[in-house]
Parts: structure tokens; C-alpha cells; sequence
């Protein structure tokens, strides 16, 4: 199974800012990533008037633009698509990262930003990390919202790393 | 296997305007379609600065935009996929509909039209029909630019039905 963890947060206290910094850090470390970006109302992906989404304007199902280096595809839905569903479409991954899917099962990393808001959005313990410019009294791991080298480095030991390394691991220690 | 037509012609002879009008006309018969338009060459996807593709942006392999009535995938690709691949992504769908291709195996119907060129940009051998603003004498199906009911029903009849009810069929004429 693909590893999967969750940047989740309030509106506008950077989650995608962070996550952006966080995919360049990850990949800049040769890991294959895939993201995924939920939106709760439905969303425009065309440039209007482009050639190249006026298939999907016109009713296709699935529209897709193929060329040499990328792949893109335009699903219609009947109904929104678990977490599991959509990884399952991701191909060979090393790690998915999702911003939102605050209430999906995916380990949580909170984004916080002093002024947003005065608490957390996700009940602590469903946290594996919180990155804001504050600390809180809560047993959870914290990074400064500038440091994403930390924020890496603990995904990829937990989740990458560890994922890929578990059964020897387990090994060692016993 | 899911039926593959595709639809080829030379540069600026309207084939996505055409195939805009199939997909419509396909759509609204019931069938569930899905669409591939090849580039040669890389293309953009993005509505620059839009959060959307952000991600796609700072470097995930693939970046999948979810929302309750539409899923967008974009796949970094080391090669160019073969058609079969990407029909394999596709999910279920009854027939689909490239725009390109002219050199994969698919049956291909050609698009022309007068000015653009003097002559067809495939091999009669490889073309199921033409949909031109002339007559060819040639032993395959031609349809007018503007006959979209028809090519609809050659498509419905050879390759969604057909395929649908190939074996029941086969056992009738038994």
C-alpha cells in the first residue's frame, strides 16, 4: 500500500503555499510523489475556449491529452471518489500527499497560522505533526511553518523510509 | 476491449470540430465515451497561477485534482504512452474516440477538407470512412462534414453495438 499523509489546516493559512515547498523538498530527495488536491464544490480545470478540453466540454466521460512527456485526464463522477479509490488510479508512487481530507482515515499534518484561526481544525489525536508559527502544549511533533527540510525529513523517515524498510526493521529490533 | 476509433486528417481540416459534434451527438444516444487527443509535442494544462495545478507545478509525478463531480489527473511521463496504455487507464467506458494517432492500429476515419489539402493523409487500406466536402472514388464509407447522425450511427452500428452484441450476433447468422 501506498503510504499516504494529509496536509490539512483552516482556509487560507497556506496549506497549499507549504505543500508546494514540501512536493519541491520531497522530489528534489528523488521520491516519486503523487498529490492530490480536494476540492468540496466542483472545480474548472479548462483554459476556456482551449482545444484541448473542448472534448471534455463536449460530454466525454473521460477526456484525455496525451503527449510526449504528460498525461492529463478529466473524469465526470456520479459521486466523489474515495481517498483509497483515487490512490489506487496513482500508479507506482513512493508517497501521496493530499491537501484537505480532513476526514479521511490518512495521517494528518496541520498547518496553523496565528490570526486564521485561535485552535487546531483536526482533534489532536489525529495529528502525526503540526507546522505553525506557534507551539502548542499537545505531545505532537512541531516544525516552524519555514521549516520544510524538517517536515521532509520526517516523512520520509516515517513514511517513505520506513514504509519501504519496515519488515527489516522490525527484524533488527527483535 | 473497448472499442478504439480514431479520428485523423491533416492540420487545421476541423477534425476537433468534427469530433466535438461525434462526441455530442454519441453523448446524448447514451453511450458512455471516452476521448484522447494526441500532441506531438508537450502541452499546458494549466490556467498559470491557479492553485489547482500547484502542485503539478512544484514537481509531484502525479497531481490529481478530486471534487464531488469531476476527478483531473496530470502524469509525468518518462515516454510517451501507446494508446492500449492509456485506454487502460480509462475506467469503463463503451467506445473511444482519439483525435491523432494516425500511426496506431486503431480503424481510422479521416476528416478532410477542400483547400486544406489535395489529397487523404492516410492509407485508403487504414480508413474505415471519410467525412469530407467531396467524393472520393474509393471502396470506403463517406459521409458529409456536417453528417454527424450518420457518422454517429456507422460508429453506434460497427463499433459500440456491434461490439456490445458481437457473440449474440455471430449466433444468429449461425
Amino acid at each position: 500500500l501506498v503510504p499516504i499523509v494529509s496536509v490539512v489546516g483552516r482556509s487560507n493559512v497556506g496549506k497549499t503555499t507549504f505543500l508546494v515547498k514540501l512536493i519541491r523538498e520531497l522530489k528534489s530527495r528523488g521520491h516519486r510523489l503523487g498529490t492530490i488536491k480536494h476540492y468540496r464544490h466542483d472545480f474548472e480545470i479548462d483554459q476556456p475556449g482551449k482545444d484541448s478540453w473542448r472534448h471534455a466540454h463536449a460530454g466525454s466521460d473521460v477526456a484525455v491529452i496525451a503527449g510526449p512527456h504528460k498525461l492529463a485526464l478529466v473524469q465526470r463522477l456520479q459521486e466523489e471518489l474515495p481517498l483509497e479509490a483515487i490512490v489506487a488510479q496513482m500508479g507506482p508512487v513512493d508517497i501521496v500527499l493530499t491537501e484537505g481530507y480532513k476526514g479521511a482515515d490518512a495521517p494528518k499534518i496541520e498547518v496553523f497560522r496565528q490570526g486564521q484561526s485561535n485552535d487546531l481544525v483536526c482533534p489532536v489525536d489525529e495529528l502525526v505533526a503540526i507546522v505553525a508559527d506557534q507551539h502548542f502544549e499537545l505531545p505532537v511533533p512541531q516544525f516552524d511553518l519555514d521549516d520544510v527540510a524538517g517536515v521532509a525529513d520526517f516523512v520520509e523517515g516515517r513514511y517513505i523510509l520506513g514504509h519501504a524498510s519496515g519488515p527489516a526493521r522490525q527484524k533488527e529490533s527483535g
